[in-house]
């Protein structure tokens, strides 16, 4: 299953999320890994636009399962700031996924 | 190579524009295929925000290439007029690439 979700970064914001992203925490990609997120990039635009793409067998079950990881908690209060327009909780809790029209293998 | 891309779909062509890429040339996949666009997928939000996501080795390349296929010609010309905000050509003349600053294998 392919996945695609928007977020947007605060224009003030840019050049530290993508700081921060060249250098996510070892735990944090451990438990990325244990809980299912595969062939997972972020790509962000100058607008700050950010579009997230991974592959996973249910994206639900992905973050629900990063919730057992108290490193999840404390790597999306660091990055809740970052966002616009999140309603309540981090940007984990605020994925929604665009659907897919197209593919090709 | 990972590339993301984002493109705008008219609001009141959303419905034809998932139709159509439902149902796209057999040509038009065999150019695709022929000339390394790889895991390629077009996913479309509500707003009419378009995002594409594919693996290649050089994107300006596969472009490039794309034109000697003269079902390319054909089919960026039905697919133009679904497009906000283009500047001359058809969608394969605008991908401008986002950033990708996060990649989890």
């Amino acid at each position: 299953m392919r996945i695609c979700f928007t977020l947007k970064v605060r224009a003030e914001m840019l050049a530290e999320y993508k700081l921060r992203h060249a250098a996510v925490w070892p735990e944090m990609l451990d438990a990325l890994r244990a809980t299912g997120w595969r062939n997972y990039s972020l790509f962000l635009a100058a607008d700050g636009l950010l579009v997230g793409y991974l592959e996973a067998d249910d994206l639900a079950a992905c973050c629900a399962r990063m919730k057992d990881y108290p490193v999840n908690a404390r790597w999306q209060a660091e990055m809740a700031p970052f966002f616009e327009q999140l309603a309540t909780g981090g940007a984990d809790d605020n994925l929604m996924p665009l659907e897919e029209v197209f593919h090709l293998e």
